[in-house]
């Protein structure tokens, strides 16, 4: 099931509730990525303790490790990585568009070879459906084809890029087929693709909107494209899909991306940015990005963000965490972790606040002052 | 400050209390390794939620990185790495020891290239009481030669084992006068050396209770040796040292050692098992010890172990957390660590139970029942 109520909208920007099938998310909202079945170095307790309110899982890899067998035994994902909150699960149409030359694109679908084992593996929507409903997400995506923005230089044309859409056009069809038949009683999305083309854009959302999904998402962004080009399409799409159903940005981004977005109608957003910059020592503040690795931290008393509340910014230094990340020592990105996710999930908590009292604009402007201040 | 209070004793085993300037250590106790500042993969506050009373941290290492002017500022170890409660450090004489070829030994001290970047450095017994001064451990260890059981073959022979342990002695009493000078509030213990030679260890033992140190360890074991040799000495020192001060036998060992040196008389026990074991997919278990990455368990819906309480054990199963170990995934090492950490602190809370209740040898019994079933 999926109910979506709108609760407020400020222009674009939309204050909602999303009722699934393990409970209610709120949003805007920005959902942590759990490939594996686990967000990368946090426990599940920890996701609660922060504030998360749903997380992804990756149809592709779950797929390959630990396998069908192990999921249906477990009767999905929520039971098996200890998450009782909703999950989302991708298609696995982006995982086998960025493998590259390893795979072949045909009608049908997309065969492979397992970059686990080398297996020969065939993925089609209604494979993709029938993992997905194994993995019982609450929120199901359709199998697309990630159009891409250029291939090997070469820029992706409007009509390669119509070629691509209208393909997954057809699966998206495919995907509702067998979605019914399934019986799933999750909730299936729509992707809209298209490029870099606004046309194209369009056209692919008319179509889904014409097949009554009960929510949309924006593929294709985040690709490799300038930022110019991902905030076009950001400025066209969103809006214009149906205001009573939920809207997913998918793979964005930056904390300015994801405030933008909102401001232009979105959601729900995910991105791997949280977990894999903390690993690299990349820390989001409220005043700016903070790179651990720098020396000047090696002496530096204060947390990392003086006005968090996580527990990494409750005892730990910036000193400490850089002596952490100097030695490889696992605490260090178990920290920053913590840090980077808890910092997007309150950022997009601050922009409900914001949203619900009427004032998402002020935010919006003070947001963009403090993060422009500097670190 | 240290006072140690003998509360109970049952044959050569004792229950014990340690009063510590960071506060109270309930013996025998288990204490977990911190070697650069971190318990490896485990939140400070876990370790406290799991009944750690004080953690080991590591002369030699904090020595390179973060380095003694960081540590200085800020006022030892415990703010910086954020632990609150009691911590022992060692004095540096094991990691100089294991470098190798790369240290030279000399009455003065050892002189060897910094592992880290080179730097060619020198440490004394004055050295090592000014570092672990600036560390502000709860207990410091004297610096010490540890002796080899071998060398490229050669086993350590009586007369080269006495020369080591004469060294250690004269170090001994260096540590003690350098203590003292520095007038460091805190307790430094002595450590008998003697190689697997009952007479030296009893010379080393005589030795260094006639310079009155307010507790002792007992160095030189768990280095290569074969089992039934450090069961010899285990059996021989403990128990010939002063009823009422606290013995700590270094770098042991198994479940099955700890028992075995609680009943010898040993009240605090350090190594580095559970964690590195459990980074490897070796977990241990109150009905002997599970090998995670056996296929056996890729579909093992049960927690590791069901008697168990801690973190791992509620809500993850062997399956997942094999899975997390074939993907590589950090939470697998996050969670066994904190398994095979919560069983060795239980095990001692168990032993402390038992000694409590005068029942300690119907526990070791029990013990060694249970553990001998098989997982």
């Amino acid at each position: 099931m999926l109910r979506f109520d709108l609760l407020h909208t400020e222009g674009h920007a939309r204050r909602g509730r999303l009722t699934l099938n393990h409970g209610v998310v709120e949003t805007p909202i920005f959902m942590p990525v759990g490939t594996y079945g686990t967000v990368k170095g946090v426990m599940p307790a920890s996701l609660e303790a922060m504030g998360a309110q749903i997380i992804l899982g990756n149809t592709f890899h779950l797929w390959l490790r630990p396998g069908l067998d192990v999921l249906r035994q477990f009767g999905g994902l929520h039971r098996f990585e200890n998450w009782q909150r909703p999950i989302l699960t991708d298609s696995g149409g982006f995982q086998v568009w960025s493998l590259g030359a390893m795979r072949k694109i045909s009608e049908e679908g997309v065969k492979f070879a397992s970059p686990v084992n080398g297996d020969k593996l065939f993925l089609t929507p209604e494979t993709s459906m029938q993992i997905q409903t194994v993995l019982n997400s609450d929120i199901v995506m359709q199998f697309d084809e990630c159009t891409p923005y250029e291939t090997s230089g070469h820029l992706t044309t409007e009509q390669e890029a119509r070629a691509s859409m209208e393909l997954s056009l057809r699966w998206a069809a495919r995907c509702k087929t067998e979605f019914a038949r399934l019986e799933n009683p999750n909730a299936l999305f729509g992707i809209v693709q298209g490029g870099m083309f606004e046309p194209l854009r369009q056209a692919s959302l008319d179509a889904l909107v014409a097949m009554d999904f009960p929510g949309y998402a924006i593929g294709g962004v985040s690709v490799g494209e300038p930022k110019d080009e991902m905030l076009r399409i950001m400025a066209h799409t969103p809006h214009r899909l149906p205001a009573h159903k939920p809207r997913y940005l998918m793979g964005v981004g930056t904390p300015e991306d994801l405030v933008e977005g909102v401001t232009q109608g979105v959601d729900l957003f995910d991105c791997v940015m949280p977990t894999r910059n903390a690993r690299n020592g990349h820390l989001f503040t409220r005043h700016g990005d903070l790179r651990l690795r720098n020396a000047r931290y090696k002496t530096d008393e204060r947390p990392i963000d003086e006005s968090c509340t996580c527990t990494a910014c409750n005892g730990f230094s910036r000193a400490y965490l850089h002596h952490l990340d100097r030695c490889g020592e696992m605490l260090g990105p178990m920290l920053t972790s913590i840090h980077n996710l808890h910092y997007f999930l309150n950022l997009m908590r601050e922009v409900r606040e914001a949203l619900d009292a009427g004032r998402f604009e002020a935010f919006r402007a003070q947001f963009r002052a403090d993060r422009a201040r500097g670190v």
